[in-house]
């Protein structure tokens, strides 16, 4: 279990205070936070929070959405927010199109020079900017870096530890050419996510994610490929799930963990 | 006016003699057929009503669906039917992973091992078999070809006019690479299919497209890349949306051909 990191908005309506404890319960000393409940029980008593549990920071989610108008300013912020969270890794989600635009071409250029833009800022910090694909049925209204050949484009133009990609078995599962790409990737694994696919897809296809060993996705063949591109980092539980969110925290660690234990 | 061609599914309550009636009226010749709605009317009454109308069939959707026991006849009968509706192009979705199964790789092979089954069939009827990939959303339960490159490996195993591959904007309208690879297809490209994207998806994802123009598609951008490839056949305009189906069929083909003037 030393690998397992809990991201917070697997059991989003979960206090951080309950959360840090219920970890701590649990055995787990990893865990990913998310922007909002930070900031809504504050940065600094958050990040004293679980460095007083003992708790480490796996990554912060999330950051990007480069077509909103204070892009930059809420990107470095983010980047100081995870420093402070005594995280490395930043994961970014890069929006999606401007409203009436039908530019995608476009709009994955300006991606590539927003993240050019924060670099400096995040290697002051130390903090590895983790370009997340997301699943090509975001590429509207979401995320416009639908796949790994695009996010390890842009990642590709900067050092290795400044620009990363974030690994989601979610995101990456159908496409039939990720596997070996993922194997070569070495230190460009920012982050590995699990996730699993199950249908049908809610409305808004947001959140209808399963518990790793749910779905349909081969965690075992993503397993394979991290370890061969030499990952050894850990490995987080990220799913957004209605029914997940009217259970009881702890029970939501306890389905996780033995989610987690069932694939890794 | 003279490459559109309505779709059925675009106005599917419409009964085939209103649809043939309207499209008449409206200066349509060429429809879109789908299996259901034609064995539903009688297959011979069908093909019988197109052609005393002086419609011509430019595809017959869909078959495919390779995992279910009798795949190998249910797809020959469509090839049949194909035929005698007089179109030459049957559109095949190819179906998603059995039920239980994680192997996508396998289930994608297996789609090659179909369609190369399929071949001697289909070149005896005339029939060419238009593979289609469809948005990687639907790669579990509906079609695990999901990408151009997917369709376009497997019909390149076969000669032109046996194997090719459906253009649907739909499906492929996110892909980075695809425009350039579009504009390459020569005699591959099968059929032509227009519909938009627009969010929020319903559940199940199938039913929340939109009439061309009314999404964030770049309509030019697919017609050029069509174009460059030499292709002058038909453009299927094939909309899938609960709004639309509960319009009289008549309005819906109004607002389909409005929308098809608009972006062609």
């Amino acid at each position: 279990m030393s690998r397992f990191s809990f991201n917070q908005v697997t059991a989003k309506p979960w206090g951080l205070p309950d959360l840090v404890a219920g970890c701590v319960e649990a055995g787990v000393d990893q865990v990913a936070l998310w922007r909002e409940p930070v900031a809504e029980y504050g940065l600094d008593r958050s990040a004293a929070l679980v460095r007083d549990a003992g708790l480490s920071v796996t990554t912060l989610c999330r950051s990007g959405f480069f077509q909103a108008p204070d892009w930059f300013d809420d990107n470095r912020r983010a980047i100081d927010e995870a420093a402070t969270l005594g995280t490395s890794v930043l994961v970014l989600v890069s929006g999606g199109l401007p409203a009436g635009s039908k530019d995608l071409a476009g709009a994955r250029r300006h991606v590539a020079d927003a993240v050019a833009a924060l670099v400096p800022h995040a290697a002051a910090a130390g903090v590895t900017l983790a370009i997340e694909p997301l699943h090509p049925m975001y590429a509207a209204d979401r995320c416009v870096i639908s796949t790994w050949d695009q996010a390890m484009t842009i990642a590709e133009q900067h050092p290795v530890g400044r620009v990363g990609v974030t690994v989601d078995t979610y995101h990456l599962w159908w496409d039939d050419t990720v596997l070996d790409k993922i194997a070569r990737a070495g230190e460009r694994i920012a982050i590995y996510q699990l996730a699993d696919w199950i249908t049908p897809l809610p409305a808004g296809v947001l959140t209808g994610r399963g518990l790793p060993g749910d779905g349909c996705v081969d965690m075992s063949a993503f397993h394979r490929a991290v370890d061969k591109a030499g990952y050894t980092g850990p490995i987080e539980v990220e799913v957004m799930n209605e029914e997940l969110w009217q259970r009881p925290g702890r029970d939501v660690l306890a389905a996780t963990l033995a989610a987690y234990r069932g694939v890794v």
